[in-house]
């Protein structure tokens, strides 16, 4: 067996299901290899951020890696964006890197770059395997680390691919240690004696189970729940709490971050996207605000629960309404509540809407239950990729929410969704232009003249439907709410992808 | 004025009058400076392997630097695979990335990356400004280093950009020193006692005077000359000798360098781009041959001049015959024809066709007089955006030569193409697969089962007519050689982007 088959029978006894792939010529012995490794299924995406992109949407659902496969440094290059938005997401993956054989390197052939200082900018975790006997460890090790919610770059050369190998068996599954439930007394006791406290959920802290009781905690201590600017994967609808993001501008986040007491479960410190343009620093929290985090080392749900046994109460049901078919003029409200109103139970909904979806949250609390996956990086391309990833790691119906900006450094994505049958709906939202930079520029101070205008608004036409069915995918464009609503509704029971065209 | 107009006001001043943009929130005061630049025209793309690939196409052409506008890691990142081929083509370029405010990235905001490593492993040298004072001396200094020939990352956070700056005189343009001909007597009587030399020729070894050069001094000496196998670009056609490129696989460019004589002239070295799947290297020269440079210090065309003093004759007229327009079923062979029948005086040819123009060369030599420019670093995605470079350089007509499989990196071009009004007709040459990799499978002995065959087979419908109009460029197919020569006259003559669809 060769270090190519090693490497890919390895991560297949370990769990691995998926391998999404964009190779070239030096991962040619890991796609041969994936002939003779059945339970790895091979998908192929038109370009690297597609790859990549499909890799974070699969790990952030199914909460273990796939294989992101690329091709050496211009490949893992390209994938880089939506490594970094899967870094932020705490995503598993392992992005499956061939180099050249090592003897080739120092030739610096015209396609050579400095992979390893590359791969470092990028990833969380570097793991360069040298020697083909080394190929199995490597990709075991990938896995194990990639499963903590990390991304790890695995590079092997050609030669390291072809030379002789044998797999290693996986690490037994270590039994979760026990839950480090030390901080839950202290928290208790801040929030018996602060008002107006304030939860943070983030991570962990987003399952179904850790959102009930962070219910039954603020049922019984009075103090707030908030969720992340930027969910990675979060538990939404049905009977759970209806629970908001800590807004993106930074005033609005600040009023709500202007507690005395704030407690991270499963999230950290907020602060903003970017600093303010006098240079000051973008801070949201206030110096005098004491901050705790219950579970610095994981286990989140429990100490959330061991937390609610102390002071929790039974929350009042949830009080958000079911959403209604709305009608009339599409706008941002409208068009939130048709996706609400149309998501199908143990629906997935992928939000790259940026400015255009921005009411979604508010509205979807009623509706059934479904996961919802936004950007969490700030890389745009994510969507359209993320959501096949889901699709693929499910079979559930998927909701691409897209803003048309954001859509085009991931466009092919649309193919593989074609490609692999996969029942995607995205809902392309146009109003070509940059919106949040036009907001930005206004936050600013900036009165753009023409030359700023012209690098913010699109001002040539972009069909989105035929872009959409030159990949293979159906397209139709929504003229109102209504038949948004009933358009999608019969979208999510399409086996096939579709793309829904509004413009706001 | 504030750091942000004193980059643009320096640039300017030193001849910078392009700006390639994909911009996002850090770059805004340099978005808005532009306002106050009128020298500098804007060009937005909608990802950013378009804008680093506008760049590279226009720096090869104009031989001075266009700024590619990024929005920072990420930005960057996405760029990275077209900055790599811009430093290989040896391209002037200055990637121009806003960073956060300096007190905001200890943060560490979801969109921070390590920008500063992530820079160092993709361009040439990275200039980082701390201070709005220093903005302007950056800017000097990131253009005169790449006018050198080099692709240079300027850093600027977005308090630099709107801190009090002012601009800084461009250093007077330094009167070329004096020719280095130290090695042309030593060369001239290796060429006169070895029989079978061969003169390798690139970079500045490839504009029209270097290469009329090259063709007196084997006409008087009878070395070969041949060019290296990826021209930056390259004046060709008309009464210019019909040189080639050394080939891209192995037994065929060992078969042509199998000589006792290399002679230098802009190249390096050549090597594979890949080394053999058993681990060995991929060199090409055998170690026998004697390797000398004709000008290691540049003045490549005065060295070949002085050469050909020494040694050189009248060569005979180019024996290239004119093309002629091409009849029957479309295949490489006829594809290229078509091309060269096709090609107007001045045009500029942009080639990522990969397999299917492999023979385009080889036909083009009696071509109108014309200029050539071909993927030199391997990683896709650079023809498209190239075109809209060279077409934005020079104002001429563009034929972009491209492949299927390399088209999808960077799509969105066409976009850029028609929103600018590009003459850029570009020929689409379909297979649905990665032709190159099956290639490269046969070599390796791999015989791909289901798996490995739907990696490089794409099996799902691309409609290329489609997605252009989508982007607004007009779009046919053509069914045989003789409509593609006459669609392609007529395409050349159009002033608006057109693509032109061949099945191969």
């Amino acid at each position: 067996m060769n270090g190519a088959l090693a490497m890919l029978r390895t991560a297949a006894a370990a769990g691995v299901d998926l391998c999404a792939a964009n190779p070239g010529t030096t991962e040619l012995p890991l796609v041969a290899a994936l002939d003779a490794v059945p339970e790895i299924r091979p998908v192929l995406a038109l370009s690297e951020p597609v790859v990549a992109g499909i890799a974070d949407g699969y790990g952030r659902v199914a909460r273990r890696p796939a294989l992101a496969l690329l091709h050496l440094g211009p490949g893992l290059a390209n994938a880089a964006a939506n490594l970094h938005n899967a870094r932020r997401a705490h995503t598993p993956l392992v992005a499956l890197v061939g180099e050249h054989t090592a003897a080739h390197l120092p030739l610096d052939s015209p396609i050579t770059m400095d992979l390893p200082r590359l791969a470092a900018a990028i990833v969380d975790e570097v793991i360069i395997v040298d020697e083909p006997p080394q190929a199995a460890a490597g990709m075991a090790t990938a896995v194990e680390v990639a499963s903590l919610g990390r991304v790890v770059a695995l590079v092997a050369g050609a030669d390291v691919q072809t030379g002789a190998a044998q797999t290693v068996a996986p690490k037994p599954e270590t039994t979760s240690s026990r839950a480090d439930l030390s901080h839950v007394p202290e928290v208790a006791e801040l929030l018996r004696t602060t008002p107006k406290a304030l939860l943070l959920l983030d991570g962990e802290g987003l399952t179904a189970r850790a959102q009930r009781a962070a219910a039954r905690i603020a049922a019984g201590t009075g103090c707030g729940v908030w969720v992340g600017t930027f969910p990675a994967v979060m538990d939404r609808g049905g009977d759970l709490p209806a629970l908001l993001p800590i807004p993106y501008a930074p005033p609005m986040a600040r009023a709500v971050l202007d507690v005395p007491l704030l407690v991270f479960a499963g999230s950290r410190t907020p602060v903003a996207m970017f600093g303010p343009s006098d240079g000051t620093a973008g801070r949201l929290v206030p110096e005098e605000t004491r901050v705790v985090d219950l579970a610095p080392r994981g286990s989140v749900a429990a100490a959330l629960e061991a937390l609610a046994e102390l002071v929790g109460a039974d929350p009042a049901p949830s009080a958000s309404p079911p959403p209604v078919r709305p009608d009339g003029a599409l706008d941002p409200e409208r068009l939130a509540a048709a996706t609400a109103w149309a998501l199908p139970e143990g629906a997935i909904v992928v939000d790259e809407g940026i400015t255009a979806t921005r009411s979604f949250l508010a509205v979807s609390g009623g509706a059934r239950r479904h996961r919802y996956l936004r950007l969490t990086g700030g890389a745009l391309g994510f969507g359209l990729p993320a959501a096949a990833g889901a699709a693929l790691a499910t079979g559930r119906p998927v909701v691409a929410l897209q803003a048309d900006g954001a859509a085009q450094y991931a466009l092919p994505a649309l193919w593989t969704q074609a490609r692999e049958g996969l029942n995607v709906t995205t809902v392309m939202c146009v109003n070509d232009a940059y919106r949040i930079l036009q907001v930005e520029m206004r936050i600013a101070g900036i009165d753009p003249g023409p030359a700023a205008s012209s690098l913010v608004e699109f001002r040539s036409p972009i069909d989105w439907c035929r872009l959409a069915e030159g990949y293979g995918v159906a397209a139709r464009e929504l003229g109102d709410a209504g038949s948004l609503a009933d358009a999608l509704a019969a979208a999510v029971s399409d086996p096939d992808p579709q793309l829904l065209v509004v413009r706001l």
